[in-house]
C-alpha cells in the first residue's frame, strides 16, 4: 500500500488534498502545525478529518510563534481585499518561512514511516500572494528532495504533490463535493472567532469558490449567504 | 551591518564556521536545536561560543525527538569505522530530513531579522556520508531560498553560505586555530558521556582532523593523545 504525508490544516484547500490523496488510494498520515495562529480552531478540524478519511495517524507539532506575520499576535488582520490587491503584494499575513517548515517536517514524516509522496494543498490561481505556494517553489523543494534524503540518494522517491496548483477555487470546490469533503467540518477564517468572519483574504476567497460553484458554503447559514449575492460591490471578487 | 544566522550544534565544524562568519564581519544570530540527542552537553557549548563571539541572539529550538536514528535513543552508536566504510553506506545516526529542518529554521529566523546569510557547517570532504551534507544540497537548497521568502522574491538575497564545504578536517582546525576558536569549549562526540568517546565517526573525524593539523585536540590529554598516535590500527583513519 502506497504512503503519503498530508499537510492538513483544516483549509478548504488542504482538506480537498487529503480527499484526493485518499481517492489516489494512499493510506494518510497527516500532519498539522501549531504555531500561534489566531484561528486554531481549524486544528480540531483537521482532527476530525483525519478520523474521517481514517488516517494511520494524525500528527500535531508545535512550533515557536512566529514574529512579523498578523496571523499570530495583535496585529490586525486585511479585510476587504479585492483579488487585485491580493495579488500585487504579499500580505501581512505570511507567515516566514512557513510552508518551507511544513514540508520540512512532512519530509522528516515521509522518511519516518517511509512514505511515497507528501501533499500539500498550494494553489497558485486564485491566491493570496504567498510567494512559497507558487509552482517553481514547488519544483523547486521536489529537487531539493531528490537530493536531500537516505530514500531519496538511494534509489527512492518522495514525490511532492500538488494537486489543486493550478485550480480556481470554483474547481477545487467542485472537485471536492465530488470526493464527498464535509467542508462543514474544514475552517479557512483567520480571525479566531467561532464563526468566519467573511471579511478576511481567505474568506472572501472561500466564498468566491462556492459562490462560483454555485453553493452554499456550509459555514454560512441561508440567509447571510443570499446577502452576501447582492453585495457584490462589497465582495468584490464575485 | 550585515547580518547572518549562524547554525551551531557546538561541534568542530560549525564552531569554526561561527568564527568564520564573524571574521567575515556579519552581525551574529546563532541556532542551535535540541531534538533529543544523546549529546545535548553540545547544547551548552553553543551558549557559551554565542557569548563568546558576541552574537546578538542565540536561539534554541525545541524539535520533536526523531525516530530511525542511533543519535537519540536507546540504539547503539557506531564505533570504529573506517573513512571508507563511512563513505559507502549512510550511517545510523544520520537523523531523517535534519538538515532541511534545520535550514527550514534558519530561513525563517533570517526573515524575522533580515538576515543576509545563512553559515552552516556543512563538509564533504572528511564526512559521515550524510546526504543533506553534499554540495548539491546546499545549491539546491539556495534555489528553494531564491523562491521561498517576501525577501528573495522581493529583491533580496538571502546567501547560504557553507565555508567549510570542500575543507577536509585538518584544514578546517588550521583555519580555526587561526580564527582563534577556543576549541576546548566545543563538542563532538556523540555517545552523551562527559569525555569524548574516541571512538564514534564524529570522534574519530575529529581526531584525525587535529592528528593531519599537528595539534593535540585540547578536549584529549596528553596521554591518552599520545597514545591515539600509536594506535593506528585502530585509528585507522589517520
Amino acid at each position: 500500500m502506497k504512503k503519503s504525508i498530508c499537510l492538513l490544516s483544516g483549509g478548504l484547500d488542504s482538506s480537498t488534498t487529503l480527499f484526493v490523496a485518499k481517492s489516489e488510494g494512499y493510506d494518510l498520515y497527516t500532519l498539522s502545525f501549531l504555531y500561534g495562529q489566531k484561528h486554531k480552531r481549524e486544528l480540531s478540524c483537521a482532527e476530525e478529518l483525519s478520523l474521517i478519511v481514517g488516517a494511520k495517524m494524525h500528527r500535531v507539532v508545535t512550533l515557536p510563534t512566529p514574529t512579523g506575520t498578523s496571523l499570530t499576535g495583535k496585529a490586525v488582520l486585511p479585510t476587504d481585499r479585492t483579488l487585485e490587491e491580493m495579488s500585487v503584494e504579499i500580505p501581512t499575513t505570511y507567515v516566514p518561512a512557513r510552508n518551507t517548515l511544513f514540508i520540512a517536517y512532512a519530509l522528516q514524516f515521509a522518511e519516518e514511516v517511509d512514505a511515497d509522496a507528501i501533499f500539500i494543498g498550494a494553489t497558485a490561481q486564485d491566491f493570496s500572494g504567498y510567494p512559497d505556494d507558487r509552482p517553481e517553489y514547488i519544483e523547486a523543494w521536489q529537487k531539493l528532495i531528490n537530493l536531500a534524503t537516505k530514500k531519496t540518494v538511494s534509489g527512492g522517491t518522495i514525490e511532492l504533490k500538488a494537486p489543486l496548483l493550478h485550480l480556481y477555487k470554483a474547481e477545487i470546490v467542485e472537485w471536492g463535493l465530488e470526493l464527498g469533503v464535509p467542508y462543514e467540518k474544514t475552517w479557512s477564517c483567520y480571525a479566531g472567532g467561532s464563526k468566519p468572519c467573511l471579511e478576511c483574504d481567505s474568506c472572501q476567497l472561500r466564498i468566491k469558490g462556492f459562490k462560483e460553484a454555485g453553493q452554499r458554503d456550509p459555514l454560512v447559514d441561508e440567509i447571510t449567504w443570499d446577502r452576501l449575492q447582492k453585495i457584490d460591490n462589497r465582495y468584490r471578487l464575485v
